[in-house]
């Protein structure tokens, strides 16, 4: 196996495919990157226990500049390797592997020669045969998953909370996530998927990655999902993830259908207050921050009061406020969290007793992304 | 105590004085900002057992637009005083302490409460009383710190190596400082200290917490040193520091008089040789590379060799070579940091023998400034 290549654009290849490798592996060769040089193009992959990324380089790439000297394949230690790559004196480098598995990376008058493994001992990507052709735009579903994520669990207790549910039916895709203290949904149009009917759970650790690699040149996404995998193609790029088994939660009839209070925010005001603050309850034991509606008075009163360093409190600018008087008390950090997603918006929080969830959605579009919190009893 | 003033520029002030207040100290006070009001400025006090910092906010800065309503003094939380003010909604805010030492910080509709400390409780700074005005130009003290502080020991055990070693006669500073693998010396010429006569050792951490503090803005920076602090004092911030007790090793035999070989190198394109081939040696246990240097092929090669891994091997661009033939190995690390320290410029490596120390000093001003690095026995 021998090529040249030109770095920039390798290291750029390089990165997206070290999102799925990680040296904390036990199985060793995963701690590796492998390389298939065929007649016409490289591909990298790389995976972990999750997730599983390959990229295709063809010599169609002017960036990449692809000199193709001899076939061949193999696997080299990937953090290794990928800081040796970065440091390299010239544009251009070769790499050529001799057949004992060593790869000789040369660059100008330097010249590294570093110890590789066999490739045919690296695992099979897996197989996924779909019969649906769903695409969605690149910036919604990122869009999707950073809106949902946040309400992803991190206890391992409940693994399936860990996932974000993934509902495809009637031409739309319905992303709903919940650690039990709190719930986002969000509802988007799916071209390609009249007919298609999915319900997954895919790991919110798998999506997070999948987010952080789509760039604003990625138009389009095609997803396929088969019993145990999703695949999702982004230009040269695929992006495997394992599902998770069982059964999420009914999260339908968590959300409220009818409200007493609704208070119409902008989101950013409102975030800039919650996080003022959230200093002062973060200094206590229990992070709690109270909100006092009252609609006679058209005020609305956030505050906080943690004895032993002291208290807080702000009255909130609100563009409508109807319905009966409420006091509630809540997490700051969950209501931070929703109210980032929400970005420059205008919303409307929804309310119907003191320790009943409540809701947040956008003024302008209420029924295709929802954000729920449930309070906290504080007596 | 009341007075108001623009956050923005408070903020700045804040931000330089919190260096010296840790939250890890053992002394609950010395976790507090002191802020102490007079009826013409705004006096900020932060310390910890090593530096103290003080700044004074007049009411003649237009930025800060301080207004005082009644004077006082205070000792608040600095952490967490800091995060409120960060985080106020309006440019200006007010703070108004109470006869329990509770302060109000309001800014727009939003209002803080948070538990004080009495400033009567706080420590007092040290006197300094020194007869000499030394001053030196911020940007050269800049420099020397980070020229010498690279040498300091980390360990404890010999505690005198923590500091960086200032020896003022002659109308000259000569910083020196050592772990006893490698030493960086620096001397520059310093105003209205012709009669001074200095012999200290300061913290390299205390230079290093100074050197931070150092804007372009700093013209000039007067040193005062007493038996057992020094002052540094840039405009209208005061900077303590304690000094290192005991007698600092003779730094001045270590350095070599002769020299058997001298190459001159770019320090740039060194550096970056440096830094691919300690990849390697990073993955190894000994990290350990080498120079091969022969002056009758005009060839000097960088190699390094670590078994499990690989090896790495690259010919040096290099201006002049002069001397014998020569194996030399060395902590790339250290090399590194020597490296770094002469930016951009030309530099000469001159070495005697292979166990013997050798020195990086500019081609261009070879006096002033020397890093000294001990070899590794490799055999």
């Amino acid at each position: 196996m021998k090529f040249s290549i030109q770095r920039a654009s390798f290291i750029k290849y390089l990165n997206d495919v070290q999102r799925a490798i990680s040296s904390k592996t036990t199985i060793d060769i995963l701690t590796g990157l492998k390389m298939d040089l065929s007649k016409d193009a490289l591909t990298l992959t790389g995976s972990n226990s999750d997730i599983s990324i390959e990229t295709i380089i063809s010599i169609a790439d002017d960036n990449a500049a692809l000199q193709i000297e001899q076939e061949g394949a193999v696997v080299l230690p990937a953090r290794f390797f990928s800081e040796i790559v970065k440091k390299l004196p010239e544009q251009t480098m070769t790499i050529e592997i001799n057949e004992r598995f060593q790869a000789t990376i040369t660059s100008g008058s330097a010249e590294f020669t570093i110890n590789g493994l066999n490739a045919e001992e690296y695992p099979h990507l897996p197989e996924i045969d779909s019969k649906d052709q769903l695409t969605v735009p690149g910036d919604i579903l990122k869009q999707v998953i950073s809106q949902t994520v946040i309400a992803v669990s991190n206890q391992e207790s409940r693994p399936i909370l860990t996932g974000i549910h993934l509902v495809i039916k009637n031409g739309e895709l319905l992303a709903v996530a919940t650690d039990s203290h709190r719930l986002s949904q969000r509802i988007i149009k799916l071209s390609g998927a009249d007919d298609a009917v999915y319900d997954v759970i895919i790991p919110g650790k798998s999506l997070s990655e999948l987010s952080k690699m789509i760039s604003d040149s990625d138009e389009n996404i095609e997803i396929q999902i088969s019993e145990n995998q999703a695949l999702f193609i982004l230009g040269n790029t695929s992006f495997y993830t394992r599902l998770l088994e069982g059964k999420y939660p009914d999260t339908e009839r968590l959300i409220p259908k009818v409200s007493e209070i609704t208070v119409d925010f902008n989101a950013v005001e409102l975030l800039q207050s919650i996080e003022r603050a959230s200093l002062l309850s973060h200094e206590g034991r229990n992070n709690v921050v109270k909100l006092a509606i009252n609609p006679s008075a058209q005020s609305v009163i956030l505050s906080g009061n943690t004895p032993e360093v002291g208290n807080v409190e702000e009255e909130l600018h609100f563009k409508n406020l109807e319905g009966s008087e409420l006091e509630i008390s809540f997490n700051p950090d969950y209501m931070k969290d929703a109210l980032r997603s929400f970005g420059q918006s205008e919303i409307t929080i929804a309310f119907t007793q003191p320790l009943r969830p409540f809701t947040i959605v956008p003024t302008e579009d209420k029924d295709n992304f929802v954000q729920l919190i449930t309070p906290v009893r504080t007596f």
